[in-house]
């Protein structure tokens, strides 16, 4: 699993490397989270510059798709030219947004009626978009996740793995970065969160 | 307050930037906290290139410091010239060091005899450098803090915002970045976690 972590100027830090630090404890196992950005270098909201590691056309390219989160997405959103150059399928793709993700999301078609998960910031300009809000940190439809509030990253990261490789993967990589002493309760909240959105048989350890 | 968060070569992207993201929720407050690094660039353990935004000189300079983990702790904490350029002061500063970043606290003699809380994976070398490990994902003794699991750096950024400002800051920032329906959750989990090491008559909102 080759996955694009989509990361844009004024990104939110936590947003991108939440979910790329976890979905990466799969390394050993082939997988590989790639902060994907527009330019050569982003800088995040709070002015920390980046190299991006693939450039946004990879997005088109991977198994799965992380969109990031920022302060400056609005203007993305209705920037014609950079959405054409985010090309998603959630066909054949896992898609997981964090946050203002959701709008970028809504934007390229890809949530339509269906509830969807984001910011509280965020929410006013997700349901202009049309799209319904729930009050929940994450929601999946089919192989399109969204999430909201910037540690349900770690929730978007499981479920990536529950889906592309196994539920006790997506348990291991939680354990891992989990707190000391608390780590199984991290695990069980996680898989309560995402379990009702896995298909078993697809996913089943 | 202004605080250095320690960053090497093969940092572990979690404990830098949760920990620098939840403290930069206080900006509007005045508040900062760096990305600072030996050098003018460094490159995360999955392969990120970051631009610091202060030299390791930093620190000593500092309000507060985080020292961050990674894949090459072991090599830093065996480099005297490197530990040399990091010069804390607890009795002046506030520190907190996540993971492997306590074996950096116990080589600059910070920890001496009082337990601390690092990694599953750090713990053999924080035990050889005489340092009691307890498995509990956060600890602080006076002005010296450390967690253990890279998500208990959540623990150490409302830590810091309690002593330096208010447990109602820490509660906010923490509130802002928790999961939708889960917010307040979050922050009585952490609240629970650090308010015992704090000075309540210092820190009381």
């Amino acid at each position: 699993m080759q996955i694009a972590v989509l990361t844009f100027d004024g990104f939110n830090e936590l947003d991108s490397f939440v979910a790329a630090a976890i979905l990466n404890r799969m390394r050993p196992k082939g997988w590989m989270a790639h902060i994907t950005a527009p330019s050569e270098t982003v800088t995040s909201m709070n002015g920390v510059t980046i190299h991006r590691q693939q450039p946004l056309e990879f997005a088109a390219m991977a198994d799965a798709v992380v969109i990031g989160s920022g302060i400056r997405t609005r203007e993305i959103a209705n920037d014609p030219a950079m959405l054409a150059r985010i090309g998603l399928d959630p066909k054949r793709q896992l898609i997981a947004a964090q946050c203002s993700g959701t709008l970028l999301l809504a934007k390229l078609g890809l949530i339509g009626a269906l509830p969807a998960c984001t910011d509280l910031t965020t929410k006013p300009w997700v349901i202009e978009a049309g799209v319904s809000v729930i009050d929940a940190p994450f929601v999946a439809h089919d192989n399109v996740a969204t999430a909201g509030g910037c540690l349900a990253s770690n929730y978007l990261a499981a479920w990536l793995i529950a889906r592309g490789a196994s539920v006790a993967d997506a348990a291991d990589a939680l354990h891992y970065v989990a707190p000391v002493g608390e780590k199984q309760a991290w695990v069980d909240r996680a898989m309560g969160v995402i379990e009702p959105y896995l298909d078993m048989k697809a996913s089943a350890a």
